[in-house]
Parts: structure tokens; C-alpha cells; sequence
């Protein structure tokens, strides 16, 4: 079928029923452009978070199935008020639940990968005239359990059915015009991106720049699906994610800052093969997504690592690295907080050696020290105490020109 | 598989998370006496009609498929709760959708009726020693969307899944004792039947008892299922509800009131045979549940039809009745509110004439008008003016010696 756009609207965009139907009316506005419109919506406001708290009522530690079954009904609401809105204005429409669109994942309940989509209920939909609305978030595994995506779930959601219906554009709409040269709440005159590459748009999101979920922006180059985010509240264009010409003339497109870290660093340990293997293949088995990692050798023969985790998972990554520390033979584990991490991203990068270079002097410049550096072809990283993190974003964002991009 | 138990519980048992974990604990006291435990669950207090309110925020008339949709969720919250609580127990349990179950009905969105229950998935689950949870009052059709069975519609699913599982009980736990001789709000010395029939049962739930609704004590009454009506909120023997050998030696079983009640009156038909039929067809046809039915020739050859209905019915019924007396060339339609039905039950009624008689000389003592009556072999129905009706109650409980059965 061709024609397809399919939008994403956010918690935010559907937090209350008149958010509800102002949604609605802008879906209808685009239905009588011709499209084929498919809807992936979120649960309203803080709906997730409430359902989390009431498990949490009944169990400190609630089992990640059922915990799948009871967040899976907020996507659900929004989905039927959303398809009972669009009808409200004379519209045909329907909700499905991912079971009965037929999203399939692993069941790895709570943080579930989508393993295949099924076409045939939506296009038979679409055929009939109707908006199809879609619970993002969900799945269901092989035995028809429910599953959620976890974090940027419905942003995955959107992509992959756009990528498997082999949409037209693929639309997140969310309380941003779109994305940023910086933080509009940092740096005051952080220009909007008419269009980013998916690389840049990945760093960016991985980096904590929250208007799109790594996961999503991964799927959406893989599969080669136009992404745009734009605002759900107004409508003025907003950023395309493509794969632009490298050679655009821009080197730095972008300044993001990722306060939710914490350095981990096991010292002295033994140098022998496998270390970081041990290590890091623990971590990953948990679920922890580790980030920033610099192994060093110490004078004395020995291996240091360093490496970056979200704060949330401090605890559990403290257990892990005592138990493999231990295996080790490290002679100690160490935590800092207090910490972010601030990058600069652009593809033109690649092609403009001192790039890092300018970003370190102006850093010094601000007298600010830099407790790890990681770099990648297209984006620079350095770890800096949280309290002078804005500082150094407003500097770099100035240094590199970005208020004139 | 032998010794399944199934057992209900309503909404205002499961109204808070405290509640939810009394419930485990309950269940899985008795899952310790060796029983196969299948437990049906309600939404939570009020959430059905929570989530009601917000559909009509959005639209006064929410289409049917997605009011369904809906409230649907509200279910499968209260069993995602419940199994974490009884997981947090100690105990294995798992929650079931209707449609992970396979509850299959008709399409006839927020008032479906169960076609299939497949018991596969439910008899693999207890097998391996769960406790299974399943999200009552919803279904599937055919094409796999959400219906809901309407009022009443957790009690269905309760009984049903009984009958399919051969269980050797089917306890619906609720916040009163049991069965009552008559409603003790109005009546303060009622007193709690140990058994009834369930032919008693059906016409106790039909005339608002409330206690069960009367589709269930239909099925259970069809497939002969055990039935235990007992409180979720202490221990004690509630009301058995089976084929009692009818020669027990009671009259009158209990007294019921139902203030949900319109009298709706078609007057001066020119007789020709079909009248009846053309009216109540075109009643069912909504879903219009239609009682007290009286026809009479009026001294001119003409004939009237009066019925009662419930009260959330009298605007559709208008519509309809105006359509079909129009068709029918009558002089009138008439609805008159402000009244009540009251009525005796019992099966032993049918070997005792003179009941009837000692009900009309009771009311008769109270100076009660009787605007209807209809009977039934064991049971005596009377409509009468709304205000009236707590004092007819109790006066025929009394005249019936109800309090000393």
C-alpha cells in the first residue's frame, strides 16, 4: 500500500481528553491530504509511572510479567479514547492493542525486542478507509504474554511499524519543536536543526539529548525509515532525521549534556586476557548499558578500567563488579557522582582534525577538569563535574558557532 | 483435571491494594488445602466507571468496539495486581486476558455473549502448580477484538469457566454473607438462607436482589454448577445456591425489591393478532429487557400492553414504542416512573395455593395500590408506588415468619 505516514504522539500530547481531541483533529487534518495515517500512541501523562507506583504498593520487587500485564493498560486507554475521539468527529477509525496488530517480541518481559510485525490486520483497515490507532509500548511473545518495550518503547513501536509498512515518513510528535543545537533550557540561543543525519540524531539521543530514543533512531537507519520530530502543539516543520550528504559544510551540529552518570572504575587489576570481557559481558547480561569505557596500564603492569552507567543502575552494578572484581583479583572498586557527561556531535567532524582539540581549550578555558574522554568519528566526550556541565555547554555552543547554524 | 475450585471476586473486594492482599492471602490458604485454584477478578472499586466518565468526556455516545476497548483494562489491572501479590507471597500464579485464555463471544460489543472458553492454556498453567487469575467480564470475537459482557458480566465469566473446568465449587465472594431472606438494609431481622434453588436464585436475582446477577445463576442452573455466594471479607458458610429436593418445607423463600423500574404503557391497540409480537421483537432487538408483561381488551375490543422496563432503557424504549405504536394505530403511549417491584419467592409456593392471596391482603393492610401483578410458579410479583416499598417488604417478610426460616 502507499501513502503511509505514521505519526507518534507522546504522553504529554494525550495527558488529558482535550489533548485528546486537539490530537484527533490534526489526524483528520492529515487523513484529508489523502494519507494513509497509522497512529502510535503513548499512555496518557503520567499514567506508566502511577501504574508503577500502585505495583509498588502491593510488592517492593513485582514480578516483570505481571508488571508487563498492568503497564500495558495505559497504552490501551489511550488508544480507544484517541479512536473514540477521531469517530466523535465523524471519522472511521479503529484501535488495536499489539495483539491483535500482531507485534511480536522475545520475552524478555519489561525490555522486550520486537522479533516481527504482522501487516494484515492494518492494511486491511487502511483498505476500509480507517485511521489505525496502535498501542505502543507493547508486545506479545510467542505464548501470547504481554511484554513492554521499556524505555523509548513507543518510539521503537513507530519506527518498526514504519519500517515493515514501508511508510512514506515516520513522525514523532512530541512538546519539542524538534532538535536542537543544545538544550533550549541551558543555552538560551540554541537554534533548531532543519535536518541531522541518523548517526548524528543516534549520538545526540544516546547522549542524553531525550527527544528521541536511541533504540528508535538505530531501527530507523537500519531500515532506511524518514524520520521527522516535530511538535504535537503547533505546526511548524520540525527536524528531518535522514541520511543527509556528509559533505553539508557543517562540522558540529550539536552540544549535549547527560547528567545521569555515574563512573565506575575497578583499579589494579592483574593484567591477563578477558579482563574487560569479564566484566563487561556481566554488565550486559544484567541489562546495564555501560558507556565512556578507558582502560588504562598502570606503571606497575597492572589494567585500570573506567567506564560510565545510569545512576539507576549504581546498586545493582555494585554487586556485580564486587563478585567479578573479586574473580579478579582487583585491588578496588570505586563509584564517583557528581558527574556529566558533555559532548559535541557532527558528521562533518570526520573530515576536521582539531575538532577535540578546540573543544578541550575551551574547557580549560573555563578552568574545568576532564575526568574521561571518549571519542568516535563523529562526536567528542567528556566527563566533567555536574556543576560546571552548563557552563560548559553555553562555552561550546558559542565556540563552534551553533546559534548561526 | 479433579478438584478445581473457581472463585469471584467483585470489585469493592479488590477496591485498594490492602484488600488485593487479603485476597491472596485468602486464596492461598485454600490453594494449601490441595485445591486447583481459578480465580476471576473484577476492575477495582470504581474504575469501570471512571473510565466511563472519561469516554463520555471525549464523546456523549463512545462507539461500542472501543468503549470495550476500554474498560477492558480495568480488569486486567486488578489481575496484574492480584498475581503480584500472591507471587509476593511466595505462591506461582499467573494472570490471564480473556483473549490468553480464549473466552470467545458474539460481536455484540458492551453486552457479548460467551460462544467458547478453551480450557488448554488455564489446565497447562495449574498443572504446573499456578494459582491462575483470570480478567473477568471481557471477551474475544472472532476476529480477535475486546468485547465486554455487560452487566453482570464477572459473574458470568466465573460461572462459565466452571462449567467448562467441571469445577467441583464456584464461589462468588462478596461484601454480603449470602442470601438474604430479604435486603437487610430494609429489613433488619432478615436472615441468611444456608441454601436456595436456583430457580429461587434466578427470580431473587431477576427482582434486584442484586447478590448475583441472573445470567450466571441462568448458566449455572443449565450446566449445574455448584454455587457459593459468601463474603470476600471474613470466612463464614455463605449461601449454597443448587437442586434442592423442593419438598424442604418453605413457602417463601425471600422477599425482593427492585426500585429500577418504568412502567411503560401502550394503550387502545385495534386488536389483530402479531400486537405483542411487533412490540416486544422490536424491544429485544435493542437489547431492551422487558418485564411484568400484562395485556388486557379493553370494553371497546381494544387492547392495552403495559410492561416495565429499567429506568436507563426509557429513552430508547420511547423511540421505539412511538415507531411501533404509530405502525399499530394506538391511542397512547404512556411511561410512569416512581414505582417499585416488589415480590415474593419460593419454591414451594408452587404446592401452596393461597400465597398470592396473602401477599394482595398484606398490601392491602398497608393501603398499597397495585398497579401491575405477575406470577410465576414460584413467585408473586406486585408494582407499586416507590415509597411504599420498604414498609411492603417488611410487613411480608413478616407476614411470610421470613426472620425465623
Amino acid at each position: 500500500m502507499d501513502n503511509i505516514t505514521v505519526q507518534k504522539y507522546g504522553g504529554t500530547s494525550v495527558a488529558t481528553t482535550e489533548r485528546i481531541m486537539s490530537v484527533a483533529n490534526r489526524i483528520i487534518g492529515l487523513k484529508r491530504q489523502g494519507k494513509n495515517i497509522v497512529v502510535v500512541v503513548s499512555a496518557m501523562g503520567d499514567t506508566t509511572d502511577d501504574l508503577t507506583d500502585l505495583a509498588h504498593q502491593i510488592t517492593p520487587d513485582p514480578p516483570s510479567r505481571e508488571l508487563d500485564m498492568l503497564l500495558a493498560t495505559g497504552e490501551q486507554v489511550s488508544i480507544a479514547l484517541l479512536a473514540m475521539a477521531i469517530k466523535s468527529l465523524g471519522q472511521d477509525v479503529i484501535s488495536l492493542t499489539a495483539s491483535q496488530v500482531g507485534i511480536y517480541t522475545d520475552n524478555i518481559h519489561t525490555r522486550a525486542r520486537i522479533t516481527d510485525i504482522k501487516t494484515e490486520r492494518i492494511i486491511k483497515e487502511l483498505e476500509e478507509g480507517r485511521i489505525v490507532i496502535v498501542a505502543g509500548f507493547q508486545g506479545i511473545d510467542e505464548y501470547n504474554d504481554v511484554t513492554t518495550l521499556g524505555r523509548g518503547g513507543s518510539d521503537t513501536t513507530t519506527v518498526a511499524l514504519a519500517s515493515v509498512l514501508q511508510a512514506d515518513m515516520c513522525e514523532i510528535l512530541t512538546d519539542v519543536d524538534g532538535v536542537y543545537t543544545a538544550d533550549p533550557r541551558i543555552v538560551s540561543n540554541a537554534a533548531k536543526l532543519d535536518n541531522i543525519t541518523y548517526e548524528e540524531m543516534l549520538e545526540l539521543a544516546t547522549l542524553g539529548a531525550k527527544v528521541l530514543h536511541p533504540r528508535s533512531v538505530e531501527l530507523a537507519w537500519q531500515y532506511g525509515v524518514p524520520l521527522m520530530v516535530r511538535s504535537s502543539f503547533n505546526e511548524s516543520e520540525g527536524t528531518v532525521v535522514t541520511n543527509m550528504d556528509l559533505e553539508n559544510g557543517r562540522v558540529v551540529s550539536g552540544v549535549a549534556c547527560d547528567k545521569d552518570v555515574t563512573k565506575a572504575s575497578v583499579y589494579g587489576i592483574p593484567s591477563k586476557a578477558g579482563t574487560a570481557y569479564k566484566i563487561f559481558s556481566r554488565l550486559s547480561e544484567s541489562g546495564i548499558d555501560v558507556d565512556m569505557i578507558v582502560q588504562n596500564m598502570t606503571r606497575e603492569g597492572k589494567t585500570d578500567i573506567s567506564f560510565t552507567i545510569a545512576k539507576e543502575d549504581l546498586s545493582e552494578a555494585g554487586s556485580i563488579l564486587k563478585a567479578v572484581g573479586g574473580q579478579l583479583d582487583c585491588e578496588g572498586i570505586e563509584f564517583e557522582n557528581g558527574l556529566a557527561k558533555v559532548s559535541i556531535v557532527g558528521a562533518g567532524m570526520i573530515n576536521h582534525p582539531g575538532v577535540a582539540a578546540k573543544m578541550f581549550e575551551a574547557l580549560y578555558g573555563l578552568g574545568i577538569n576532564i575526568e574521561l574522554i571518549t571519542t568516535s568519528d563523529i562526536k567528542v566526550s567528556c566527563l566533567v563535574a555536574e556543576d560546571m556541565a552548563e557552563a560548559a555547554v553555553t562555552k561550546l555552543h558559542g565556540v563552534f558557532d551553533l546559534q548561526n547554524i
